[in-house]
């Protein structure tokens, strides 16, 4: 039991602590990440880093009145555990248990729930204004990682923030990498302002500089300091952030709790919109997790003395970043796009053996896609490996800057369904329905790693002016029926052939169909496996309209989805049986092992069974 | 007729003309702007500031080998006078004419189809990696203007274009506006640079010192001026561009031919990222443009003499800024919200009235969903105001920053529906469908103002925990029954209600539909009018089951579209009639007048009756 966590019943309970109790609440806070992400799973060295920040965060704001937001949301584990949630934090993205990011359902000091990269800025300046309009004394505050601020929404956001006339706080986390190094202009920039010894070294002279001038108006006597630190900055030169209307402050230790609380209580005086950059250390405090943080951003359980081992080969993505190896080993113009993803989405040999071809464009999905536009447009064919939930950012990308151009672009889109524990924030429930609308695409749906294969070497030789999405689930393959043979056919037929009952899915659920087809024996149905999604292929519909009854299962949302076009189709093409569409009613999907959720959504291969045996009833 | 135009007959003809022909060209190029698009309407105070930089930009680079990118490309009448379309530039923006952007269908110099903000220097940055990896000798020029780089992507561009470490051009074009006065940190930074003397005031000074400087490795002789103006711009100061990678050049006068030729020379040849930095005058050479540049940035036909009138009050947009005026008197928790759009969306008197809840946050539709979210956190009923098309840039912000949630935010989607003279970059085909696959969303889609009007009021009332989306047309209300009257339902029954043929139809469609019953006579079908579209009332889908035959006419696309998912519904609820639906099967619909667009995609009155007619024969 951690003594000091154990007696904080609310957040103002934090700050009445002494600086030595500050320290040791630090410490029990990093034992007991630690050891629920060991058992776990979960983002590790994220939320090691910002443990002294969180306290800082605690001791100086007021969180009944104030507002904190974080960007992502990776990083609030000591969040949560400050906030009512430790007796709980075992729970930890368990299904039924405790979300791994904010949540508001759950802690009313969460004031949005978060997944996605770059808003928070956006977000917590709305907030502010709302405050502001409905005349709270209020505080809000951002925080946001150097990674999160090569996306293009944070920019819009300082540039928004940059001009209001009164505090506004945002942190910048600076940790020299989100998940894996950053890349571009700004990231160079950042590590330049970091080396820049001007800001602290040159402390002690300009110190006795600063003594000589009266400060008008100063703050807090705790602000003073901070106060001094702007000016010598200033001296030395002036940011971008500066620029933008910012008044810059850093770099600073973002693990040194004392620094971090001199610091924030001088900011929140100041009257204007504030940056403060701090350099965190990822993984703080675990030693296997600062020497490899990438290996533990997002990690499985692990043994916590031998530490984590890297996650297998046997799944979706690495068998796609394989295969196209092998493309790109034979045929020149397949370069590779990744939105700081290519650890997740299995790049990673691709981004050392064909460097010149490899594109990591740093968390900037919109980027990725019209960049890959332009590579296309110049006759290379380009692959944007990214994960569902996340190319939602590109969705006017995806229409304007490739699918009008007439230009052939692969879309590889991993993490297509439930993704498990990370929950609401990261399932790619979406996409199946979302790319329908994208007007000349073509989807296609593998439930298997040859299928996958077939569909990426397929992109080669594909005539298809237009987008090429290949959309393929979290994880591994699942149960493949022994004489299973790719057939490169845009749809087909399986299981009983003469059963006047159709049951009709695509990706992963074609595993969950042949297992309940065993399980119902000879009550087994026809099964029909829609390969390419989009467009589906007419002949599919006619077959499927000869059948008495027809039952569709999606994993993904029923509004706007392959299934709703299918009965459409089906309808118009005369069919007059019985018709049942089994998909996600409610897009926002909580968090637990994927299992446990498709059976909560019965989407699995007993709610299947279910549903084929109810009909016979029924008759 | 136009004489030195008239004899380009490809873009390397303008650099052979001298300079007092380049100045006439200029001269030639103003007045066929003018004379067309005051007859055709059209983009004119963007393109008659950029005419000098066009003439340059030819002079300067090799169009057959280089790759110009016009950001939104409302500024291309000069590129396309210059690339062979001066004879057919009479038929620009009418039906089956001329695109007013730029069109790959057009000509190969348009590599790029455009019409949205700030994704020039992206799909350039891509063509750019696609020339250097395909071993072309080319340079490659994205045209972006100060309002275009408040839009987020156009950062995600800068930043990884400021890591190349070849020759890549991006010309900022400062008019001090876009549509409407630009707003923000970056904005006021740019009006800094160009108020800054340093730069070129210096010059006297600072040229005596550089011309002892040697300059090593010099590029040709036309660019050592410039090279010595970066050296000197070093001296003065550095900026944000070239802090993230970029040299910076300027500002410089954009309508100075001669200056602007002899900088793009010598910037073509440093071998590094280069942001040229020119200040063109927007309505340049049309007294009255240059006086009041907003009234003619996109503008209907008008006087050349008298000049073109403030648009029309009759429309949608001034429906709704006038009745959210109104609720905003009465409820001081209205806000009001647009991306740059604030006299489009009709929003110019509230952002006089209600200064302090409105905000303009730029060219930034994603930010202004998460700010918009933002607000509603604290309370505040947040209206943002943005035009169809644009609002696809926010699809995940939509999702995440506000569906998620469970807030409520009210979405007032204008020219939902075909526009007419943009064409396909600008039409409003695809909301219907992806706002269908939001969760919680309720959609409703007024055909007439007093119908908007109401359910803008209901918005004050309505206690539903989610996103609110009104969606209207551009321009007027269309035929309206003498005995229609608001019932506020989900859906309204009118026409023959004893007719076994239903036409089910939403928006502005519903008035067709009205006309199509006039010519139709005492063959006259039911109507079932959807007032609110997502999620449809199943007492809608019982009512129209019973019906023998359905039509469906929709004014959006039919993949993932309404009609898709009535009819899975009508299915799924036992419906065996006969069932058409018409709706738009290709998402790029081309320009003209909306009346003709919609009657060449058989959706207007004659089409109805046609399709109500046939069934009838097939009976």
């Amino acid at each position: 039991m951690s003594i000091i966590l154990n007696n904080i019943t609310s957040p103002s309970d934090v700050n009445i602590l002494s600086r030595s109790e500050k320290e040791k609440l630090c410490a029990e806070i990093r034992k007991e990440i630690i050891d629920t992400v060991s058992k776990n799973g979960g983002h590790l060295a994220s939320n090691l880093g910002v443990v002294e920040l969180t306290v800082a965060l605690f001791s100086v704001f007021d969180l009944e009145k104030d507002t904190i937001v974080w960007d992502v949301g990776h990083q609030v584990y000591a969040h949560k555990l400050l906030t009512g949630r430790y007796k709980d934090f075992s729970t930890l993205r368990t299904f039924g248990g405790m979300s791994g990011f904010p949540s508001r359902e759950e802690s009313k000091y969460d004031h949005f729930t978060t997944g996605h990269s770059s808003a928070s800025i956006s977000s917590a300046l709305g907030a502010d204004w709302g405050a502001k309009l409905r005349n709270q004394d209020s505080r809000t505050i951002a925080i946001i990682g150097d990674g999160s601020m090569t996306g293009g929404l944070a920019f819009e956001g300082l540039n928004n923030a940059g001009r209001i006339k009164r505090n506004f706080i945002v942190i910048l986390n600076d940790n020299e990498m989100s998940i894996s190094k950053n890349v571009g202009g700004l990231p160079r920039y950042l590590r330049k302002l970091r080396a820049k010894p001007g800001y602290i070294k040159a402390k002690d002279n300009v110190e006795r500089i600063l003594d000589k001038i009266p400060l008008v108006g100063a703050p807090l006597a705790s602000g003073v300091k901070i106060i001094k630190d702007k000016l010598k900055s200033d001296i030395v030169t002036s940011t971008i952030f500066d620029e933008l209307g910012f008044d810059y402050y850093g770099p600073y230790d973002g693990n040194d709790l004392e620094l971090l609380i001199e610091v924030l209580s001088g900011v929140k005086n100041v009257d204007k919109p504030v940056l403060v950059h701090i350099s965190t250390k990822k993984g703080k405090g675990y030693a296997l997790a600062e020497e490899t943080p990438s290996l533990y951003h997002g990690v499985a359980p692990f043994d916590k003395i031998r530490g984590a081992k890297p996650s297998s080969t046997d799944n979706f993505s690495e068998v796609f970043g394989t295969k196209l190896c092998e493309m790109a080993e034979k045929n020149d113009r397949v370069c590779a796009i990744t939105a700081a993803m290519a650890s997740g989405t299995g790049l990673e040999k691709f981004s050392r053996t064909y460097k010149s071809r490899f594109f990591d464009v740093g968390i900037a999905e919109e980027h990725a896609v019209a960049f890959s536009g332009g590579l296309a447009e110049k006759g290379l064919i380009p692959y944007f490996a990214v994960y569902s939930t996340f190319l939602q950012r590109s969705y006017d990308n995806l229409i304007h800057d490739i699918a009008l151009q007439n230009l052939k672009a692969v879309i590889c889109v991993d993490r297509a369904g439930i993704v498990g524990e990370d929950g609401r924030t990261h399932n790619g429930v979406f996409d199946a329905a979302y790319l329908r609308t994208v007007p000349n695409i073509h989807v296609y749906s593998p439930t298997y790693y040859d299928e996958l294969e077939y569909a990426l070497e397929n992109t080669l030789t594909d005539e298809h002016k237009g987008i090429i999405a290949i959309r393929y689930p979290r994880g591994k393959e699942n149960f493949k029926p022994q004489n299973f043979k790719v057939t490169g056919k845009t749809f087909d037929v399986a299981g009983n052939t003469e059963s006047d009952t159709v049951l009709v899915t695509y990706g992963r659920l074609f595993s969950y169909a042949c297992m309940a087809n065993e399980k119902l024996g000879d009550k087994d149905v026809k099964l029909v496996k829609l390969n390419r999604i989009t467009p589906v292929d007419p002949e599919a519909v006619r077959i499927v309209s000869e059948a008495k009854n027809v039952l569709f299962f999606e994993e993904g949302i029923k509004s706007g989805g392959i299934g709703e076009g299918f009965f459409s189709d089906l309808m118009i093409a005369g069919f007059r049986g019985k018709a049942e569409l089994h998909a996600i009613e409610n897009g926002f999907v909580s968090h637990g092992a994927m299992n446990l959720v498709l059976e909560k959504l019965k989407l699995d291969d007993s709610a299947m069974v279910e549903a084929v045996l109810s009909l016979n009833e029924n008759k």
